[in-house]
């Protein structure tokens, strides 16, 4: 039950693109630096967050990625669910007949709230007051 | 970001212990029979379980399993952290260096309240609470 590490660096690669002045187009090169994102990583999520409709990339000479829409429009459940898809806490609470018990099963509902409550976190929280707040408290970058 | 199969086996089994009378002690083929646990499933679980405490095994001709205490006392917390380990939504959350980003990231304290509500939902929830709720609902045998 924890967060795959694409979904992690697609977050600080959000943050990230939400912290720049606005226009910034900064290619793959330095996403991966200011994000620390792992090269071989890198491609997977960009293709991710485009498919999701969360960045956009523009290609040649200045060409880069910028986001899709402002920032305060996207939360950290958006970016979490374009690269993991949609949160299920556990199997029975996928749509259909994931779980032969799901009608009568005591634990079901404990499951759905325990993912509400987890999810409501996530959904408050706009990709916008994560940069305000980075901006803050960033350390001075040698 | 899903609760395992072995976590979600091991719930079924402490309600199934948690409805039964008092002194019962079911044994292993009773219970993967009662809980739909695969077998070859099982016997990892009931020992993460007893190993954590939650249940005890005796063996001989009317051994079997039991819980260890009373389900008033064990929430689904408990459970599913015996089968999975200690809860950590993301590897920032881990004590220590899992993360040189924690002292700053603006994503980091998300995770933790994130974490948060989810845990406290399950850890309101007791097997005496759910084991309750199971013998009303559940549907006839037959």
């Amino acid at each position: 039950m924890q967060l795959t590490r694409a979904a992690d660096y697609a977050v600080r690669i959000m943050v990230h693109l939400a912290g720049l002045p606005p226009g910034s187009r900064p290619n793959r090169n330095v996403l991966a630096e200011a994000s620390e994102v792992p090269e071989h990583f890198l491609s997977k999520i960009l293709q991710s967050l485009a498919r999701a409709r969360l960045i956009d990339s523009q290609r040649g000479m200045n060409g880069g990625f910028s986001l899709a829409r402002a920032p305060e429009q996207i939360n950290l459940l958006d970016v979490v669910e374009a690269i993991e898809g949609p949160t299920h806490l556990n199997a029975c609470l996928l749509p259909g007949d994931s779980c032969g018990r799901k009608q009568w099963c005591p634990a079901h509902c404990i499951w759905a709230e325990a993912q509400d409550a987890m999810t409501s976190v996530l959904k408050r929280s706009t990709i916008a007051r994560l940069a305000a707040r980075a901006g803050k408290d960033t350390p001075d970058q040698d």
